[in-house]
């Protein structure tokens, strides 16, 4: 099945791509890797802020990250033009802002990595570190940056 | 003397690659470079929790960050097949569970670091970046992702 | 206009490269990139402590964060030769001492990212992230690691 069929088949309407508040860019081309800048999680075009562990349970946090995701293959696709040129995700960075006693950054990370897998299949199944930051841009409680092989 | 004949000395048997927990795996290959997850510190096969400067102290976390960086060189085997294929420790990213006050981040970074160094030689003079993060996963002490270069 | 130029023009004399503290180098070579270890920020030869939010305001954060990405600029130079051998300023990833309240991680980074476009125009566009981190070596302000690529 095409990406954009699976897409379609898991109801995503894929954005534009994320403008970048600051003197950077959204993404990089060097080779055939793109880089991506670290997108926020957002709600009704807004940060969407909040603590893991203080105003946000760890099931609202997996649905922020599966939201940066779809973001970040919205800033993907302007990237690549057309998303089957992706070989393989390579690699998340995903930033969870975390009350001093939340350790469930992996279950926030699953939101963005199951929907990669199930965007990709096998090419979606990336490495991927987790971690607490003290805060994150804007509050928001979920960062992701990205790193993509193109064909 | 060989990447064997090293670990042999150093008193080293290599763990099996870390099964993550989580929709993502454990390292992902693109081009000549190989980007290892974040793996965390564990001890007798648990996360091994406790933040620096509140339940650990710095050379706690450098024995803990040691044994972070054997659990990657077990995930690096598989990866690559054998250790003598690796041309270069690109980059770590080592992150520590830190208390507020806690600024000695390089000192637990190093047991990974000297680590490297003792099993590779000049080939495992590496960048590397440390933070203090406000929590890890399962509340783990010490993360570690890597990039390797392949020959 | 060289890259030489301009830094005279904005009245910029770039250090040596960073001498890292640890067991670890101030960069590596792969392939068309330079992976380039977090620098952390300075004054007087000594590490810029404190934390946004509670004893630095974000004009300070972003005051550092320029000063780090000139010492980022030192360890480039030595690392290719010639800045006019830059491609591209790849990403950045930029790591903001942070009091638990302190959301304004961007504006800090933008102090790097401004300089970098000031110095390289187009080349300097890059990707980012940038977080909060609990605490930073030695106490340091902002911390910023940076990959690059090169012609």
């Amino acid at each position: 099945m095409s990406i954009a069929a699976r897409l379609k088949e898991l109801g995503i309407e894929l954005p534009a791509a994320t403008a970048p508040v600051g003197a950077f860019v959204p993404y990089v081309r060097s080779g055939n890797l793109v880089f991506l800048s670290g997108h926020i999680a957002k709600r009704d075009g807004q940060p969407w802020a909040g603590q893991l562990g203080a105003q946000l349970a760890a099931d609202e946090g997996r649905q922020a990250a599966r939201a940066v995701a779809i973001d970040l293959l919205g800033t993907l696709q302007e990237a690549v033009g057309d998303l089957e040129r992706v070989g393989r995700i390579v690699k998340l960075l995903v930033l969870v802002n975390s009350a001093p006693g939340f350790t469930a950054q992996p279950t926030v990370a699953n939101g963005a990595s199951e929907l990669l897998s199930a965007v990709f299949g096998p090419k979606g199944a990336h490495a991927r570190s987790a971690l607490g930051a003290a805060q994150l841009p804007f509050g928001a409680c979920v960062e992701i940056e990205m790193i993509v092989e193109t064909i």
